[in-house]
């Protein structure tokens, strides 16, 4: 029983391949400091060519005009070029050969600057383009993430698996592959429920217009699917949510929509039209760029205006409606210039707007979505907490200097939502092998850490699945989205319990604002700080002891865990937190 | 046909697995900087973490009088402990995990102090020290590699196999393993010949007393092998040299000896004595450390202070005789701290005093030396040089890039002089399969850039040899031993040239002294300039011209390369240099 979250990250094997891929390169991969830089602050770019790349020169072409950088060795057909300095010479023994190091100061610039930049290397004979010619950009502002947004505790709602009056919800004779009837004036009359578990930010998975149950494969961004609702219950679902001080997120797709999208039908059927311009066509009209090789999944050329174009004004239109921000599907899937524009965008519409990615991928790659959305969802953060809680593989030592290093990796303004799962892998309660004990615990653990938590809709009820989202080599992630169970089917005690959670992370606002220290990690004990909080876990299926850390017990994952005297006692996967 | 001179990293694959180890370690391999501290400056020393290693604090402990530092979780036994500062989590995706750095300042201290440390990284419930547990060391004072130095020819002579009256040079019936007769007088009578070659610095391979024809396995450090020759013998070839103003340098071997060595044998016989310490016996008497396993030849202890001081009291004894310096043999085998003292051993005796590595090792390594001694022998440059000019593998830019980042690696002033072969592969010659075109070719390249150039004993007069050193998949490295041929057997044209690329060198002592810098390398053709001569090489088989780079020839491979009005001809692998 394992996970195979990181798809193309899976094994040794492709981790090792792809450092050296980028080792050998010439790259930049957005190593630039800062990431998000200020009004008038300079930003240092940074270069690096492998062995066999050329690199006796090397430029930064860029922008401020919002124009595409262009040139040659030097010469910038608009805009400006920077020769950059450089500073390294690093050998490698695994490459058996010198990288070369360079950098360049981008001067400061005055707030709304969108500065737009590409980097090459050369040598006498050719030039070549950092990251296979990737465009870059980052606009200049001060708008750190609202201060709003560290208060967040999110409930993930799977729009057509959550709730319906009429017609019947779920469908239970449907296969879970097809529609479960839930509907936004669903979910608008849970809100009650909602906000009484104590979250305060919803995220739907999409409500645009699209052929699938899921969503992800919209035929409009500017309209509602019918199956859920009208956008005026959208509009209502949206003040109901506002009125109780809550917020809303929704789910954008910028990379990619249904082959049955209306344009994508015109770009593939009119040998004229405009519109083919807006897809990569290798071999028009059945050859084209998608997500993963799935057809019906075009990806959107968003280095095209017009097309990106269309894409912003999309996220302007919703924040307008009165959304609170967006989380970004498959964010790693546009080219990286875009999120400079995105976060103009939206931070435009509505300064107090939230965004942040899902890159199913490592830190390194998380951290360069600084400056153009607000973070990124915490996936690392997910795989060391399932490895330690569900499946027990991590012991204490491992997760706190994985806590420790991954707090200290990441900017402090930069968001990092945590989850333990979602709709795209096994629920965690069934990783866990459905042992109760174990969520509460892991539970416990996300909750008294930095990142705004995420509640994947029904993990607080005791919502598991019958079977591995992987059968046959296929993932069903249908398994992981079953319908959201209501009224006795829920499980009241872990309801209560994650109440308990929302409102110790609500009363202790700066558990979000403190770092977090680690008191003890031995064996199977982990102990830590997080603002006035001290949390205690014990990840075994021992009993355990300790002189107590704390002198006052705030929750308990379960009653067997007690103070008695000076000393803490742990039952077998059980935690607490207090003061 | 190809080389194995890196033997433990002579794959891809253990040069893959050498970086995850280090990468996973606690590890600090004098990753310091300066390096080489002046007197009054602070060190900043550095250390990295792996993912799976204790990371919570890290200390430096050490000392400034000379004994071992030592100490536990920050109190230190003697001397200082300083704590690091923990710097920066670096995610690495081959490891799948975050690197911890950590950096410290040991303040300035006064000229003349060793300073003796070593590392540890811990959390709560361990302390490992860094790179397992080895002491490092460095010796304040301002002391650059003497100026001398960049001035240096070097020759090496095999001192078995160079030359002798008699009894008859060579053994011409005795096979290659066995002794040629060679002495210390046959060189002195051929001093004549090598200050004509244009070489002024000899380096003699060991000549202490051994059982062995090559002398890699000594009996005693401060004697001189009777069969080459007297200690007055050797006293009267040092006072020829330095009359001639040339220089003289020993090999030494630090890192291990013969077991026949009288101290050796002791220790293997006599249960009680003091001896045994000075090997590391891991089973007495039979099992102990040794040089890659080879049993005739134990590795001295040189953590043991005894031990230690017999072999720097040797280093200066022979200093005090006369000789110029050392190559240092198999210089990774001792403990990096030795090399602190071996510098304020060595610049004590004698402040012009030249002392180098033989690390065959990748830069990182090498460079680790500097401080310790003046330099390190130049394998990386030796590796491309054969690669480009013997094996034809490496294109001009390949070259080019190799030169430029390798130049930029090291500092100004670290010595690493260039070879093309040495007595431990195939000869130049040979591996180029006797094309005499591409050793000049080699030379060429090797005398115009800024490393002191060595000439092993015989390439000057196309000493090649019969096969390959690996026959059966072991090494006979007397195949590149072959004795010297003298008279009617030499080729006095590639002698003349060998004559003439020294005159050059000599009369140009800027060579050394100033940056190279490339100015054309495209398809076969490179092209730098180096001080004031411009070199132009073509790589290939085919002949080559191109608009002269130079306006006057000082010395060309072979009379078909040319200057012709406005270009430069150059015949296959021929080539050029000038003003």
């Amino acid at each position: 029983m394992d996970d195979f979250i990181f798809g193309t990250l899976a094994t040794p094997e492709l981790r090792l391949q792809h450092t050296l891929e980028i080792l050998s390169a010439v790259t930049h991969r957005q190593n630039r400091a800062p990431l998000d830089p200020l009004p008038g602050e300079s930003v240092t770019i940074r270069l690096s060519a492998g062995p066999e790349q050329p690199a006796s020169r090397a430029w930064v072409y860029f922008t401020t005009d919002g124009s595409d950088p262009a040139g040659e060795r030097g010469t910038p057909q608009n805009g400006y070029a920077l020769e950059m300095t450089p500073v390294a010479s690093e050998w490698n023994t695994a490459l058996w050969g010198y990288l070369r190091h360079f950098h360049a100061e981008i001067p400061p610039q005055p707030a709304g600057t969108l500065v737009r930049y590409r980097l090459s290397s050369a040598d006498k004979t050719r030039e070549v383009w950092a990251d296979g010619g990737a465009y870059y950009a980052f606009f200049v502002e001060n708008d750190p993430a609202p201060d709003w947004t560290r208060d967040a505790i999110l409930y993930q709602i799977f729009a057509d698996r959550f709730f319906a009056e009429s017609p019947l919800f779920p469908q239970t004779e449907a296969a879970p592959s097809h529609k479960s009837n839930g509907t936004l004036r669903g979910i608008l009359q849970k809100l009650d429920y909602i906000q009484s578990l104590g979250a305060n930010c919803l995220w739907l998975t999409p409500v645009f217009p699209s052929p699938s149950y899921h969503g992800y494969d919209a035929t409009d961004f500017y309209e509602i699917n019918p199956r859920l609702g009208s956008k005026e219950d959208f509009k209502e679902l949206l003040n109901a949510v506002h009125a109780r001080g809550m917020r809303l997120l929704m789910d954008f797709v910028p990379n990619h929509w249904s082959n049955r999208h209306p344009h994508f039908v015109e770009a593939q059927t009119e040998p004229q039209s405009p519109a083919r311009q807006w897809y990569t066509f290798e071999e028009w009209p059945h050859k084209y760029k998608t997500f993963f090789g799935v057809k019906t999944l075009p990806q959107i050329n968003l280095r095209h205006a017009p097309a990106r174009q269309h894409v912003l004004d999309a996220a302007r239109y919703w924040l307008d409606f009165g959304v609170d921000g967006f989380r970004v599907d498959y964010s790693i899937g546009p080219s990286p210039d875009f999120y400079a524009a995105f976060r103009q965008t939206t931070r435009l519409a509505n300064p107090q707007s939230w965004t942040f990615g899902e890159a199913v991928d490592p830190p390194d790659s998380q951290i360069t979505f600084a400056g153009g959305m607000d973070g990124s969802l915490d996936f690392m953060l997910l795989e060391a907490l399932r490895q330690a809680f569900a499946f027990g593989k991590w012991k204490a030592a491992q997760l706190a200097a994985f806590l420790d290093r991954h707090e200290a990796y990441f900017p402090a303004g930069f968001s990092r939502p945590s989850f333990l799962d979602n709709h795209d892998m096994n629920r965690f309660l069934w990783a866990a092998g459905n042992d109760k004990r174990k969520l509460r615990l892991a539970a416990l653990c996300q909750f008294t850490l930095p990142g705004a938590p995420i509640i994947y809709y029904g993990t607080e009820v005791g919502l598991s699945q019958q079977r591995d989202i992987r059968q046959n080599g296929r993932a069903l992630h249908e398994e992981a989205r079953l319908p959201m169970i209501w009224g006795a089917a829920q499980d009241a005690d872990l309801l209560a319990y994650y109440q308990n959670l929302c409102r110790i992370r609500t009363e202790h606002p700066n558990l979000a604002r403190t770092p977090r220290k680690t008191l003890l990690a031995d064996g199977n004990l982990l102990v830590y700080q997080s603002a006035e909080l001290i949390t205690a876990l014990n990840l075994g299926d021992s009993p355990a002891q300790l002189p107590s850390p704390l002198r006052r017990l705030l929750l308990q994952t379960d009653p067997a865990c007690a103070l008695e005297g000076d000393k803490l006692l742990l039952s077998p996967f059980g935690g607490v937190t207090g003061l």
